[in-house]
C-alpha cells in the first residue's frame, strides 16, 4: 500500500519532544525524515531513560520512522553538508532559542537563498516575537502560563500539570498540520514559508470552552477535580478497587442510577437532589453519599450494572491497564517490532486508521549516526570522502 | 493574502467539539466549510451556555470561519441535497456513533459512489471497529481509559481531569493533519479515501514519554501534582498571592536558587539536598522547606529574582491573567472582532503563525442556518425552490 507522504523530504534538527514528534507523525505517513543530530551525542532525549545498555526508550518512542545522520555543523563542512541536504528538501524543522538558528548560519533567508521552496518551520517556547522570546521556555513553563495547569487539579486544590507533556505535544501537532497546509500551497504555487510556532500558544489555542466561559461570561475556569462543570453527578469515584467514570447528567440518568444502579429511591426524593441544579448546589454532599454506596464493591461490580441500566460510566484506567484493554489492543494502539538493540519492543500505535494510505512502521528509531554513510552516498559523497568526513570528526 | 487551503470544499456534519475544532482550524486556513446542522435545533452545543440572547458563546468559540446550513436529512428532499453538495466536495466529516451514518444513508460506500475522491473522516469515542466501539464515548470517559486521567493530580491524590477537553480536542486535530496527508495523497492520485478517528487512540498516542517509561521499565505513571518526575526541585510553589514554577533542576541552578534566590546557602550544605538524586529521595521535605520561604511573598517580587538569578521560572497564570498577559496579547492570541449577535467580540487567535498564508478570521460563527440560501443558490437551487424547501421544512 502507499503512503499519503512519499516523496515528501523532511530535514529534522529539532530535540526532545515537540518537533521529534511532529517528524514522527511525517514519517509515519511515509515522509522520508532525516533526523540531523548534534555532533559528538545527538538528540538530548538520548540521555533520556530508561535505557537499556546506551540505548533510552524515550528517544526510541518519540523517532521511530527516521534516519540519523550525526553531524558536526559547528565546523564549515559540516554545515556545508547540511546545506547540501536542504537543497531539495520540502521541510526544514528546528527547535533552537529564538536567534540560535541565525547563528549557527541555517536562518530562513540563508536557507530560502538555497531552496526557495523550503517549508522552514520553527518551534519555541515562547514563539519568535514578543517580549518573552528569549526565555527558555519548557512543557511545564508553557502549560503554567498558558492557564492550562491553573484550571487542572483538585476542587480547591493547587495547580497541577497534565499527565502528559501537552503544550510540547500541542506545539509539535500543530505543527503537522500547518507544515501539511504549508505543503499543500507549495504543489500549487511553488512558494515555500515560514512557520513560527510556539508551545504557549499551541496549547492556549485548545482551550476553547474555557475561552468561551470567559469571554462569554468572564468565568475563570479553575481546577474541577474529575467533575463535569456544569452537571452532576459526572465524575470520577472511588471503588474498592480502583476509580470509575459515572455520568447520571440528566434526570432520567440520575432515576435510572436511583433505582437500577445504586437501588437507592430515597434519593430520588432527597430536596438537595431533586434536579440538576440541586444537584450541582449540593455537589459535596451528593459526591459523598455516592462515594460511601460505590466504594463497598470493586469496579468490575459496578461497571456492568451501569451498562446495564444505560447509565454512561466508564472506567479510569491505569496506564498499564490501558495497555492491557481488550478494547485498545484490539484498536492496534499497541505494536510490536523488532528493535537493533532493544530486540522485541512494544510501542504505542497509530491513532489515524486511514483506509488508503495506513500508517506503519517504516524503521525503528535509529541509533546515533545509523544512516550517516547512507544518507551522504544518496547526496552525492563518495565512501573515501565519508572517511576523510569521519576523521575529522564532522559525522 | 492567499491562504494555504483555497479552494478545500469541507461538508461538515460533526457536533460539539472535536470535529468542528477540525474543522474551524480548517476554514482558519482557508478552506470553504459548509456545516449542515440538524433541522431544526442545529449543533448540540448551540445550547451550551454562555449564552447571549439565544446566541452560544461556547459554540461561536469552536465555529468561526464556517458557514451554516441547517438541513433536515432524514426527509428524502434534504438527503438529496446534502448529496448533491457532497458531490464536489473534497472532505466529509461526521462525528455520529458508529453505525448512524449508515442508517441516515451518508456512510462512505453511499458517498464514494457518488464522489469517488472523497476523504470522508468519521470521529466517535471510541472508533469504528473493537469490542467498545458502540458506546457512548465523550471526552472524560476518554480520558479515563486513555490513562491520561489517572497520570494527572496531586501526589498520592485521586485522579483529576485534564483543564480542558483533551481527548476531544486530541481527536480533533488529529482529523486535521490525517485529513491534509489524504489531501496530499488525493491531489497525487485523485484518491479518496476513508479515516477512522477515536478519542481514545488520539489522546494515548500522546503519551509518548510515559510510554517509554511502561514499555522500557514497567513504571505506570502516577499523578505527581506539578513537579517533574526526575528532577527537584522543578515544580509549582505558592505564593503569598498566586503560584509560581520554579526549575532549579540542576546542581548549577540549585546553586544560584539557594544563594541568589532565596538567600538560604546553608540548604546547599543540607545533607538532604546534596544531589539531585538526595532532593528526589527528600522531594517532600524540600517541598515544605522552599514552600515555607516562598509563601512569604507575592509573585511579583520572586519571578524577576528568579530571572535575574538566572533560576528557570515562571507563573501559573489563572486564565483571566493567561489572556490578559502581555507575551499572549503580543502574540495575537486574542483577536477582536465584530459578532452580528454579540457585537465586539473576543475570541482565541490563531497558533500557528504562517510567513506566506496567515491564518485570519473571514467570517465570525454563523447563525443557524445563516447561509441556507447563499449555498442552495451556489449549487443551482433558484429563489422559488428555496422557499418551498423552506416550507416543507427542509431547511
Amino acid at each position: 500500500m502507499n503512503q499519503a507522504l512519499e516523496g515528501l523530504k523532511v530535514i529534522d534538527l529539532s530535540r526532545v519532544l515537540a518537533g521529534p514528534y511532529c517528524t514522527m507523525v511525517l514519517g509515519d505517513m511515509g515522509a522520508n525524515v532525516i533526523k540531523i543530530e548534534r555532533y559528538p551525542f545527538g538528540d538530548d532525549s538520548r540521555s533520556m531513560g530508561p535505557f537499556q545498555g546506551e540505548e533510552s526508550y524515550s528517544f526510541a518512542m518519540a523517532n521511530r520512522n527516521k534516519r540519523s545522520i550525526c553531524l558536526n555543523i559547528k565546523k564549515r563542512d559540516g554545515l556545508d553538508i547540511l546545506l547540501k541536504l536542504v537543497e531539495d528538501a520540502d521541510v526544514f524543522i528546528e527547535n533552537f532559542r529564538p536567534g540560535v538558528a541565525s547563528k549557527l548560519g541555517i536562518d530562513f533567508d540563508t536557507l530560502k537563498a538555497i531552496n526557495p521552496g523550503l517549508i522552514y518551520c520553527s518551534i519555541s517556547g515562547y514563539g519568535q516575537t514578543g517580549p518573552y522570546k528569549d526565555k527558555g521556555g519548557y512543557d511545564i513553563m508553557a502549560q503554567g502560563l498558558s492557564g492550562i495547569m491553573s484550571m487542572t487539579g483538585e476542587i480547591g486544590g493547587a495547580p497541577v500539570k497534565s499527565g502528559f507533556a501537552v503544550n510540547d505535544i500541542a506545539a509539535g501537532v500543530t505543527a503537522i498540520y500547518s507544515i501539511l497546509a504549508a505543503y499543500i500551497y507549495k504543489l500549487r504555487t511553488q512558494k515555500g514559508q515560514y512557520i513560527d510556532l510556539a508551545l504557549v500558544d499551541a496549547g492556549l489555542a485548545w482551550t476553547v470552552w474555557e475561552s468561551a466561559a470567559y469571554f462569554g461570561a468572564g468565568e475563570v475556569s479553575v481546577p474541577n477535580g474529575s467533575a463535569h462543570r456544569v452537571s452532576a453527578p459526572y465524575q470520577g469515584f472511588q471503588t474498592k478497587d480502583g476509580h470509575i467514570l459515572i455520568g447520571a447528567a440528566n434526570e432520567k440518568l440520575w432515576k435510572l442510577f436511583c433505582e437500577k444502579v445504586v437501588e437507592r429511591p430515597d434519593w430520588l426524593e432527597d430536596p438537595r437532589f431533586l434536579t440538576n441544579r440541586d444537584r450541582i448546589s449540593h455537589r459535596e454532599e451528593l459526591e459523598q453519599v455516592i462515594q460511601e454506596v460505590i466504594g463497598l464493591k470493586e469496579s468490575s461490580y459496578w461497571l456492568p450494572r451501569l451498562e446495564l441500566a444505560g447509565v454512561p460510566a466508564g472506567p479510569i484506567s491505569r496506564y498499564n491497564e490501558t495497555l492491557e484493554n481488550e478494547h485498545v489492543l484490539s484498536r492496534e494502539m499497541v505494536i510490536n517490532y523488532d528493535h537493533p538493540v532493544f530486540g522485541p519492543l512494544k510501542s504505542l500505535g497509530f491513532p489515524t486508521k486511514f483506509s488508503e494510505t495506513p500508517e506503519r512502521l517504516n524503521r525503528p528509531a535509529p541509533t546515533l549516526g545509523q544512516h550517516s554513510s547512507e544518507i551522504l552516498l544518496e547526496h552525492g559523497w563518495n565512501e573515501r570522502e565519508i572517511n576523510s568526513l569521519r576523521d575529522q570528526k564532522i559525522i
